[in-house]
């Protein structure tokens, strides 16, 4: 067996859900006769996704959903399973995007996104794909803002699932998926303690709570950065310390951006830093740290370890830029942890299965409860847990005043 | 001074909000001509909170809002300062009701409500009260359970702006507060440790988050039993056992029920669990401990300490029942941190002022968005703490697809 | 039953293995004919274990050990058990040392110390009694640096067990006794919030790591100040920020003493601290903060709350200084947690049954490991908790080379 | 540059004291005249420290300290320094003991140890290598055990510097170290969640407590086997669960042995274990998992990933072994982090200076306490972390008694 389907069968192992949603659902081919345009990162875990959803009856085209985030080796072994593949590692845009297109091309019924570059470049250039979409699901927080803005502008043209923000998506994934996963990179990529370091987290969404308590649990002193006084003073509760980011530039070993913004990290902050900073990017977009700036400032720049970008400034210090502030968890390692996406895949699975037989309005919708509540009381079945249920006197209380 | 002056001088210093609304809207009276109607837990901060109101123009009636959790001195001290009281800590329901129907008769204009008794007393037992009333704020998730409920019914006859469901109100008074006073409380009736116990806490909603978390960081093994398998999941995901509360029973050294529901510890668990085991209640009725079934299974029931009651079984065990499962942090203690409160009684103050500028439909409102902000961003500016403001650039970044 | 009475029966509940002494040892009364001077914090749990020493044959004369830590009740129930009490609790520290000379003008064979107050007083004004003296137990870290010293300088006339220096007496009494029971004291005594708060611990030794860990489970932001480099960089390690005391007293919400000495917070401290600054000492002597230095400074004092003392600065700030700067958990709360007391408690009773059947030289000696290992196997028999056992394979293999 | 000096040159920007060390001694070349014979794992840290000791003045020789964990790249690049390297990865256990033979045939007159295979092979094997021998210093608690064990059979014939005992060494490295790096390692080679799990850990010493803290840290629930009582304590105390290894077994999802002793794990253990269970070792020696009873239960045994090897069981279940049950933290990821390695091997470099300078008697001595304390000063001065100073009339306090 290649490596790639190794890791893909070593995943199977663990994503329970995606198992029972297989035994529930394959014998009834709720998919058959769709098309699903996957634009994915490319690993082990999605590439099971997409063949438990090629077993449900679909014909699934995959690419990635950011350059470097594609593990060849799966998708060599994704193809061995039957299914189309546009995708491979690399730091050229265009050929990332170029991908993106290719899946458009195939004219996909379903559209399931993860940054919603399938679905905007669909709106934006190939309003010919929207014809046939039936719908689209999309995964991040980043995504659907961006489809938001678009619906907001009226351009939107076809319902989207807001998996994202599904309980058993956000608080599961971007807090604890996001929170370990970030931090297991970094360590892996550095080879740097965590504990006895000044860690700066810049945002406080679910994702940066998530990386706030990770690092914290692993012994560093964290800082956290916002523009949101709720958000901030949950941060101080919790005894983070709060500072606006050029203060934290000062005092911070090592830097995680997790915002959803552009240039949270920028020429300002790179002057102050540390000799040594570490930079690291924990957001869908590699905008957030302001890397062609620090691509100016820097007087060399040099490759220090695989995944490690040194940058040397004038001032003698030298900042490293991690996995060339793309998603580090992603591009400098194998994602969120597994049983944590199985979690979010099997939101995927079912909302495309609803998609499929169901008529949305055009607009963005939240995940069926019933789907959020089917996870959750799956997930603990399959742990073994046993919760208690209401008694009747209970639920008639619950409806008394 | 008397000690409930000097309680009430003491959280003076430290509620910095409602001085920094005095300050701000005193001038202004925008109370003047209102008549408040407040059910309280009446102690040094929510007296504080009255008069604060009273300055700024109201007549302000108060009562109590639970038999045990009045503080005699405090009631006091409170009726020098001009405001009318009624109120006396008892465990005579009866007397309690009565106070409730006296604020009633002064026939408020707002009420200010925890637990929502003056509302729903006024609803079902006094309707002419209503007409003068202009809103109601109510403090608590079970207050707004039931005035909910008392809308589904179709009888609700005015506007509730629920204070409780404000971000600066249950994410930080429902767990930080609740999560603080509850263990501290515990400890400081029974002088035992925390850590090396198992403390199993029922209900996992952000009461419960609070105090299994302050558990945990005293060093105990929770236990979490929960009827929502999405809360379930995560108190898994954050190292918690969850298992059903019959099975908890056997293992548990201390009790916590924060559920807003009742019978949530029965018989079948008295008799299952170890000898010496501590029961306490941090939810707002004292009907989550099913202490008639308790009293009944007792051969002997003794004050083993104040605040502690000795239950003796016919098998032999003794169980200690805390505050006589009245919530134990308020009724047993001084109630939340006055940090905490005085968050919350911010956005009391200013809904109410909101209500009295602004005339409502019937039903049950949010706290209005910039009444939530104000809270956040002042309680931060009072902490010395600085945030980061968003560029213009990042603004259209957010507004872009 | 009187309040005093209550206190000492609940206690005794949880106090499993002096009860198990009880059981073992009352039979054989191996104390018999030993009269025991006991200077201790006069609460519950001490009692408690005055009364097992005189079940166990002892004749037992017992006085406080710091003049605020004596609770009057407790003191007076002692007596109707049938021992001998010397003590009130007092701010006057001659009445205090009245009381120490009054156990000694007993001439016990075998002296109990908290702090060596007792053995030191023998030692330098009272040599008399050392005659018929056969030994020491001291409980704390202070009293054995002060008997350290006595013997340095030749003047120790005694054997002394260092009861403090048990395993399972510092690693659990110092560490988790003094963490809750500190933190416990200054939340009952102020009704403040820890979460949110900057919280100064002056002093990492094993009292200071207790404080500094629960100061964190609470929510604090926790800042470390030390003299020693390697526990300065264990606090470090742990995430915790580490600063010269004049930096810290700068950003402080509350302060801890826990270093053994004298005057760590003084002058340059108190004129740099914000405004309503909160200053607490858990060692032994009211000696760490600069009590008369602040006495100097203060324009005003004044009885903020119950243990409460506010003193007005020139610069118009307040400084709120709890118990009179004496061990906060002792002397404005119940002290250490009843089940960490039990631990050292029963290291006490056995160290004295050893000193009482063996002839020890002159000098400082570790309890017995014998001691030290029935302790903590016998705790986790109470606790139902069971552990591994060498094989005869691995206890050769440990052997190996 | 290629990767073996990458590497090296990356950690040598955070091995701050062994640049101060260089720094200061290199003029003085103390280690001029002598070879050092260092049996190490092979990587980019310790690397470091061998081009150190040679820029003091020494002749190294190195070689590895457990077969899986040499990095080749490493190896070729430290040749590249000029310095006898003898090391190659390998499974085969007789590769490596030939190589620790070659090191000895250069007849080093110091030994740098990790695990006591270099001076045990010199007194058991090759005698005529002690005559030039001046002393050694020693790593790790195994190493440390069995160099006692052989001093106690009366076989030791040089003097023994026991750094694993010094403070800056095991309070960090044993604790920090290889907790981050025992959970790194596992995180990396799995991909899995460990939030949501229960981890195992065997043995609760400095390791121990390290790889639970993390555990707990990153989201576990943790259990804990011991055969210590006082140990098992602290761990009730500090919130685990305790229970023998045969109960832990039927419970766990991922076990990490760190006893430092044998069949920890073993045939009654495997046969309980869930399906899925992951097994890893954290100890020096490839022993405490029960690897040849795994190997005879298995009626399959298949590489899953790389450094995951799956052993399915005639019950059906498969069992993950990781790193072939060596040292999962070195045999499968980088080891250590480097900042705490460079406190271990300051230690290193300084108790070999202190060897080659001072004549010591045969035995096991701790390493001087100025070094300790040189150790944690420099590094809190390298961190910019400046501590409190004794005052005089301090220092006098701590005297008197």
């Amino acid at each position: 067996m290649n490596l790639g389907r190794k890791k893909i069968d070593w995943v199977s192992r663990f994503m329970s859900l995606l198992n029972r949603i297989e035994e529930e659902y394959s014998p009834k081919q709720p998919l058959k006769g769709f098309r699903i345009g996957m634009s994915i990162h490319l690993e082990a875990k999605t590439a099971y996704l997409a063949i438990i959803l090629k077993k449900l009856g679909a014909d699934v085209v995959v690419t990635g959903s950011n350059p470097l985030s594609t593990q060849d080796d799966v998708a060599e072994a994704l193809k061995e399973y039957g299914l189309t593949v546009y995708a491979k590692r690399t730091s050229d845009e265009s050929v990332y995007m170029a991908n993106i297109r290719k899946v458009l091309e195939t004219r996909p019924n379903l559209i399931l996104d993860d940054g919603a570059d399938l679905t905007v470049t669909a709106h934006t250039q190939m309003p010919e794909v929207l014809e046939g979409l039936k719908g689209v699901t999309e995964e991040t927080t980043t995504g659907l803002r961006r489809l938001r803005a678009l619906h907001k502008s009226g351009m939107l043209k076809v319902p989207v699932i807001a998996v994202n923000d599904a309980y058993t998506k956000y608080l599961f994934d971007n807090r604890y998926g996001t929170g370990q996963s970030t931090l297991e990179s970094i360590m892996r990529n550095t080879n740097l303690s965590i504990c006895g370091k000044t860690v700066v987290v810049c945002g406080y969404g679910w994702c940066g709570k998530g990386i706030a308590q990770r690092a914290k649990g692993l012994g560093a002193r964290v800082i956290v950065t916002e523009v949101d006084p709720i958000k901030a003073l949950e941060a101080v509760m919790e005894g983070f310390q709060v500072m606006p980011i050029k203060e934290a530039a000062k005092v911070g070993d090592i830097f995680i951006t997790a915002t959803g913004n552009k240039n949270v990290i920028s020429v300002e902050e790179f002057l102050v830093m540390k000799n040594n900073a570490i930079l690291a990017n924990a957001g869908h977009f590699n905008v957030e740290i302001d890397i062609k700036a620090l691509e100016e400032l820097a007087v060399e720049k040099y490759e220090a370890r695989p995944n490690v970008t040194g940058y040397v400034l004038e001032n003698g210090n030298t900042l490293f830029l991690l996995a060339e502030g793309r998603l580090v968890n992603l591009a400098a390692a194998d994602g969120h942890p597994v049983e944590i996406m199985d979690l979010s895949f099997a939101i995927q699975a079912l909302s495309l299965i609803y998609l499929a037989n169901n008529k949305l309005e055009v607009g963005v919708h939240p995940v069926p409860k019933e789907i959020d509540e089917w996870v959750a009381r799956t997930k603990l079945d399959t742990l073994g847990v046993k919760i208690d249920h209401l008694t009747f006197e209970q639920k008639s209380y619950l409806e008394s005043f």
